[in-house]
């Protein structure tokens, strides 16, 4: 008989319906120790907890996420609030002993991630930050390929999130969905949205990053700001590069931006190694791209794998091979490894700690593209 | 406040968890005005639907399908049991005044679906044949477009259905998963399975089909049966291919197959307009392609449409722009549309009335390679 | 030294042009014994042919092709003139021991085609039909897949070839570059001109066929004629599709328009085996699609080959790996095998005989689809 | 009456057959003034050139380019010896009144590329750069596409080059065909060869470069000399990344390498306007992606346009719709350019002060590596 484990989720919008559907979902195809139960969630004003709890099925509300996290009923604290609450909330909820799942990136800036590490580790409370692309299946196959060695040395990482959503200049920042345009909430713009995401990533398949250089650009200087109703300066990075060493002695080279006409949400990564090398893409999530030197040289070539098979990661959970699973899933896969991490005492990555070296490139990108020189991470 | 909808599964099965998933669902991403609730779900034998009603929340199990379609706090019963049962399951949950959802194809033959047919009109009960695909967003967009006139007339019209599971000819035939290729229960073989779903597309996109001229082969004549111990015969068709008229004048052409090495589930379609054409397959479904003849000459091609924007079928209920959804959405959608047309007065399609028109097809088509002749429809 | 091969060319059209710039690349690229001149050009009127004599370099124009195949100082006769005349030439040069490279398809019938066989076999001359396409380096490649025997038994073959520049009803029919649509000379419509080239590649690839099942369609049943001045019915086939069986047991699928809006000329097909397939695409000739089931299975997928490499078929002779070449190739490729073979005494195919059995399956598809019944070959 | 153009190309490698190639091909595709005569060809040794003549037709051959530039019977000194040799036969034959076709890069240095822009303006001869790319019927279909406006504000120009040829540690440097690994004779590495194509391409499409910042990388730091006979440090970039600003307020983003396997000569840019954007990639250089955002929402995708119809760029010399032509055909493009450029009085473009830009930013990129710091242009 699986035991319950109570849900507090701290968040009701984009993120916290993708966090619920997992919780809802997660039981249905995982055999799971623990089974996630709905108990609170909070969020403001009142009758949007209120709907959000209706929709959801979650049995209680709250408004004040200082109260969530105390309650003793709460087990698992789940963050899905914008960037300038993370550490507020996680430190909260470490302090009172709860577990917590926390919505990249972990922090706005190093230090404040650092605290967040520094709170959950004393707390000794499992956490994990939300880099859930990590958990798309064809990404975990080419984690699995990478940790096989069949790429011998890698000499190339490159990645790239290209949007196009904020090309407008009549797009407003602040308030609701749009807080990822206000720099004091998000902390920063494309940096820590989406290169954040191919920086985990890159740190999970190719190992430590030593040393960047960046460059970012604002494209609109000022918009409409809808919290304080006047036209303000933006003060986010609307679009940034950088290169950089790793660890093994590849190369980076990553991009990210939201003025990408015709790209919505193409996040792109490819492992060039000697003997083999790997692609994906974010549009075409149930596909990898693989080539493999070894393969006789006349029939050669890119194989593009449609990762639907019950022996590819995660997908003996769903359906039969050819059919297709999407973007949720992945936040399903990553509750369920959350889950079977804390009933076998092995927390699941991205920790807090892990997520704080996403950080620390990410902070060390902004700061070269800044003084315009290396930094080493 | 919604109403609760009271659901009775027969068949615990993989398109039991592909309906009770959706029943999972559905709530939380549309707003209706009835709410599914698992009420009880019939399987064999008792363990096995104790555990499927665990799984998946179902306040009660049954062991024989007659009594559940008769309970009354039953609103709705959804037959996902094999072919050979369609007819009866159907015909006692209308007489029970319930209504009804089922696995596609309707039945085995035209009569046994057309008895099914009289039964629901007679019992004037809402009904349903889960040909899921046309709720897959990039095919109900094709829809649109077709609707919209902007393809003005159509010439071609040509699907496949390509999958490669049979092959080997050490997969017994019977019992359990395999009773697909169990010619008793399945009634037939791709033609049923997978050419249904090809016909339904096309006679929704395209109209009614005139007459057929078809070929059919069973490339490995003998199996081990499961059920008997023995080896026995295989009845089914591994592989059948029509053409076939449209009453609009077009020409179609149809193939599927279950050894075609390499195709998991690769269903497509193409339809080829005087002005414009579309195409779609599912091991890519959330893409739809067109081709617009009215674009500058000097820039027309092929459009790959990324169907995930908030203005396409079905997409405002789900993510944000380029994040994909699956091949269990299309069961969700389905629901929605059940319960929406429920609530409204209007029967969402297909009814058993327009499957049995997909069957009608189906017949003749089996019957055409059977004599070696065109048949009219 | 290279001996010099004369070269008589009748018909200075489409066809002229691709054949003649075959013959003046193809001692660039190809070591050969003989080195063809390009000795005199047949068209009318004289000042045509006078300007395609400057233009490609041709020594001599002729205005009658009787005078052109007898001239003594004329080694090989290409024949690229509309199919009505192709028995005519071909004979008169067989019976003046020319060498013969004509156009395809052989004929407009079957008759045509028996004596043009048998008047080449009786004067012993080399002699080969321009099925270009077994050329292609991405066509030949598949060819020695398959015979090096890695598919296994095969259970199905399509292909189709698509068009759309006869959509419009103004496009009159007869004449100069229309004269495809002139029954009377070029004998049927897309089954001479598009399914010719398939079928000559199936059987090339996968053995005979052995009885045929069609349905042709006229959709636009008058047009203006270029050549009467008057509005005539069209006699020709303006889409074909047929299924057959093979001698080897596997099924095979043909379809062929010139309505399919958004194809230009779209040649595709595909060979489904046991272990392997094989897929290609006129579109993007350089490539080969190839799927082995014996890869592992987590990462087997479809390969995308890109057919530039030295060891690929044809490619060492041009530039280097990644380089595409292009349509004319494939003649300049046939022009070499074909005086390779010349010099070596062994014919290379297709010879008329071979490309008569091509004729015979297109003449059992036009009576299939005029009689309605399966038609033996 | 078209005037003979007598062609004395030196270098008789790769580049050499390319040029001799489009030499013999350019007057049967296009209507020009000038038809190409090849006069003589300078090469090493003197069988080597001999050879070379034979294959290609070249009526005299050299083994002293000096004795070649200033023969009297030649017009047009075609430049295909590797870079070292650019700067002293270019101004050799800019002193002899020649008009002159060179290679890319073209020089070493901005220095050496200098003395050439002198040499030719003074003598007032015509010519060019072969930076052939652009001549491709989609590269230059995007720059009509850009010249139109339709892309509105430019965000981003992104391009690479990725080869995999050099990953082996066996491979020489030095001699024959290696020579590109060689410094001394290059000049640099992936930045002069291969980023010097993307360059070109990108101040055609999107104008001037003001800054950049690079990082290049040398995987294998000594190489076997075919010349030394010793094993030599590697002294050329094996790959080279580099951030830039446009002065039209675009971002540029650039890589290369000869370490990405399974990329055999994969160029590809993108460009991502605020109304429209453009993809292209040398593997499939037929086809030109094309993103309107104008296109009605639910149908909007990118289109991947087969650039081979009569209206588009070139397409109306070769043959007809769907037809692809290739790699080699740019070259003829570019001479039939040339010539017509020459006929007119207007120089076509790259001149060499053009082409000099592209030798000032590949300088700056390498000068930027080494200082590891942004550089101006």
């Amino acid at each position: 008989m699986p035991k319950n484990l109570n849900i507090g989720l701290v968040g009701g919008g984009f993120m916290g319906r993708t966090h619920s559907n997992a919780y809802c979902k997660v039981f249905h195809f995982f055999d799971l120790e623990y089974k996630p139960v709905l108990k609170a969630v909070c969020a403001l004003p009142e009758e949007a907890a209120r709907a959000f709890a209706d929709k959801w099925g979650f049995e209680s509300v709250e408004t004040d996420w200082r109260q969530l996290v105390t309650r003793p009923d709460i087990d698992l604290v789940d963050i899905c609030v914008p960037n300038n609450l993370h550490r507020a909330v996680a430190i909260a909820a470490a302090e009172a002993g709860k577990m917590i799942l926390c919505e990249k990136p972990l922090a706005r800036t190093v230090p404040e991630g650092q605290e967040m590490v520094d709170a959950v580790e004393k707390a000794g409370v499992p956490n994990l930050v939300s880099y859930n692309y990590r958990r798309i299946p064809a990404v975990t196959l080419a984690k699995q390929i990478v940790d096989s060695g069949k790429l011998g040395r890698i000499f190339h990482y490159r990645a790239n999130f290209l949007q196009d959503w904020t090309i407008s200049s009549n797009l407003p920042q602040g308030g609701d969905s749009l807080w990822r345009l206000d720099v004091a909430v998000a902390g920063s713009g494309v940096t820590g949205d989406l290169l954040a995401h191919c920086i985990d990533t890159a740190l999970w398949l190719n190992g430590p990053i030593t040393d960047v250089n960046a460059m970012t650009e604002t494209f609109i200087k000022e918009r409409h700001h809808q919290l304080t109703g006047k036209v303000e300066p933006v003060g986010i990075d609307d679009a940034c590069s950088f290169f950089c060493h790793f660890a093994n002695g590849s190369l980076g080279l990553f991009e990210s931006t939201r003025y990408a006409r015709g790209h919505k949400a193409l996040y792109t990564f490819e492992i060039n190694g000697e003997h083999a090398s790997i692609g994906w893409n974010l549009h075409d999530l149930h596909r990898l791209q693989y080539f493999d030197h070894a393969d006789d040289s006349q029939v050669r070539g890119w194989r593009s794998i449609h990762v639907s098979d019950g022996d590819q990661p995660y997908m003996n959970h769903w359906w039969v091979p050819g059919l297709q699973i999407g973007y949720e899933h992945s936040f399903v896969h990553q509750v369920a490894d959350f889950l079977e991490g804390i009933a076998r005492g092995e927390p699941a990555g991205p920790t807090f700690r892990e997520a704080l070296r996403t950080q620390q490139v990410c902070d060390a990108v902004l700061a070269s593209a800044k003084e315009k020189t290396w930094k080493e991470i």
